[in-house]
């Protein structure tokens, strides 16, 4: 029965270095958000297909993993007019949806405004490629029922410290708000579902450039009767804009602009950069929107917004709310271990006719004086074995005879 | 679209509460563990669906939840001769199987001997009622690689120091040997498939007692010529059996009662009850079976055994194994919490019309003296709020004004 043994399709597996790795990256962020007073929650990775397809997840929906309806019959195959007919449950394919369930079904057993915690893996069928995964985990923060730029503030700065916490320097928060974008459409006389779609051409500009996007504006049916290059001088403007470069342009919603000075202004030492052309994909978004931005990378290491019509949908009630997701899976890669200093982790290197009995109990007694101890058989390639408990974060060995008492054990350095 | 809000049939959310509990306890029970030198690793909560069905889950792959296949049509339903034909992955049943997998995969990067630890949860569609659930945590470690006691030495004195750690007390393990078992039932003329049935039979006795048991025992056709009375009386004694009044009994294979009395004197402080009724589930268990036991309830707080056949199932070759597995589900509704003498967990009551600047500048000096700060707007009933605050462990407060500054913050205890 020798087989393919590899973990699932765009999936992975974590050896314990890497394990060990990721763990205390997530213990870092998950320290940092308690510290601001958020809460920790965790809902099953599985939700009601009825749900994870209600329109909340935008492209996402299509990338959802579905489970199987228990007790299925032939007769159900012949007679299900989509395979999702045979599915009535599926895994989560964000922590939002599920977020909007939760709130919804213990919202009287929570505070008036819940600062929430999700830290957990979510599930996406997309087209495995490097750095991008089927099962990857998410950090999001969300404040619920705030409707003041309080909350805004709050998660970026939380999500600020995070990021410092984890040592990575540098990074920017590039923020924007949606009815800047619609404001900004409807000066070019396009609004409503054109608007939609104006919306996902500019999200390209990063990818494909003012001319790119120009090009593709005007072949949408709302920008039909729209000049080209026209259109490209405005993106070239935009894609540079600052916080002093709009100040008094014709396209701008001073309220909103106003909003995000005033929100800058609360964040003293966060670099906040305004960017007209910040779309972000989710149709959900409502007011702000924000990413983080490193300049060694292409990509955002996380962002979120303002949703304050999404969470109220299983509520059948506006619930103001704004969000904060990490990309975990990236930021896991920026981070450096810090050297434990105060481990103390030792090794009992034993041959193989030490009886067990007496090396349990040897373990036993070294257990009381060290923080952690690994019996360790005596191999030929003694280097070798040593290096690898040294890699594992072992600190020290003694070897261990037939005879040997807790008072013989002479402990070396591992290096 | 207010709908249905709870979570799926038979599955939990849990609130910051709840969760702090959850993690509390994984988190002493993952301590333990790396103080005895096990490793963590982690695999997708999916496997292929061909290895969840390949024979090593007994009656739980029944259970499994199937994953469908990706791009299926409805032609692709029509042809299908059954409803699994339309799966290709499903949600984990137990930890032991992606176990076997990932040894298989990662062999050459693992130590000769492998102490894992997985601290995961499973799925498993059986019918909900109290106490059962379709996602629950499993603590699980296992020894691959070691042939000889020292593996059910480890893990049963690492097993019981998660449980001491706990607090926990008055817990036994129960001890076997499948080859007792093995060796009873020839005793009885019983061999091959009818011992399996027989077996089946024999786990019930807590159940059903010696009775019930001999009753079904006799109408297995490889017991058929037996008297239910005279089974029944030497159930009867194996119920009651222990280390001492088993000694000389002709039913008794004397090598593997050997080897537990080795492993008896292994442990000492451990409190190892022999019972040779003792049968656990799974049909790969091949040597030393054990439980934990607790006098306050029926069922065992989790349990394991050497399974030195299955290992090797993906690899083509026997790899010696042992495992212990924890109910965790079980264990946390057992655990106090202990008081955090040093919490240090603050809140600024506000009112409304503090700017949301001042408060987010407040809550970051608060922050630096103090290890937790929450923002929370002043409401009608303060005695309700407080009194939540202290019960989600926050310590104290202090009520701030538009014009308040770090210094004029007076902090209050909160009980």
């Amino acid at each position: 029965m020798a087989t393919v043994v590899t973990a699932p399709r765009g999936m992975r597996d974590f050896l314990p270095a890497e394990k060990a790795r990721r763990d205390h990256v997530l213990g870092v962020i998950r320290g940092v958000y308690t510290r601001h007073g958020f809460d920790e929650i965790e809902t099953p990775v599985v939700e009601d297909a009825s749900r994870l397809h209600a329109g909340l997840g935008g492209d996402n929906e299509k990338l959802a993993f579905a489970v199987m309806r228990r007790g299925l019959t032939v007769e159900d195959l012949r007679v299900a007019e989509a395979p999702l007919d045979l599915a009535d449950l599926g895994l989560r394919f964000d922590l939002t949806v599920p977020l909007a369930r939760f709130y919804a079904s213990h919202r009287s057993e929570l505070p008036t405004v819940f600062r929430s915690v999700q830290i957990a893996p979510v599930w996406r069928a997309e087209r495995p490629q490097k750095g991008r995964y089927r099962q990857f985990v998410q950090c999001d923060i969300d404040i619920l029922g705030e409707a003041g730029p309080l909350a805004e503030i709050e998660l970026i700065r939380a999500t600020t410290d995070a990021v410092d916490a984890l040592g990575i320097t540098g990074t920017t928060i590039r923020v924007n708000d949606r009815r800047i974008l619609v404001a900004l459409l409807g000066s070019w006389g396009v609004d409503g579902p054109d608007a939609d779609a104006a919306l996902v051409v500019v999200d390209k500009l990063d990818k494909i450039g003012p001319d790119g996007v120009a090009r593709e504006l005007v072949a949408l049916p709302g920008l039909a009767g729209h000049d080209a290059s026209e259109l490209e001088a405005v993106l070239r403007d935009l894609a540079t804009a600052d916080w002093d470069s709009v100040v008094g342009a014709d396209w701008l919603d001073a309220e909103a602009f106003g909003d995000l000075q005033a929100l800058r202004a609360a964040l003293p030492g966060v670099r906040l950069q305004f960017d007209p052309t910040l779309v972000r994909g989710m149709g959900y978004y409502t007011g702000t929107i924000f990413e983080v931005a490193h300049p060694d990378f292409g990509y955002s290491l996380g962002g979120g917004g303002r949703y304050d019509g999404m969470i109220g949908r299983f509520l059948g009630q506006d619930v103001p709310a704004v969000g904060f997701s990490l990309g975990f899976e990236r930021l896991v890669d920026l981070v450096t271990l810090p050297e434990d200093a105060t481990a103390d982790a030792v090794v009992l290197v034993h041959d193989r006719d030490v009886p067990p009995a007496r090396l349990a109990a040897l373990k036993q007694e070294v257990l009381a004086g060290h923080a952690r101890v690994r019996l360790e058989r005596r191999t030929k390639n003694m280097k070798n074995l040593l290096a690898g408990l040294a890699a594992a974060g072992f600190t020290a060995f003694a070897t261990v005879d037939t005879d040997s008492t807790l008072e013989d054990l002479a402990f070396r350095p591992l290096e």
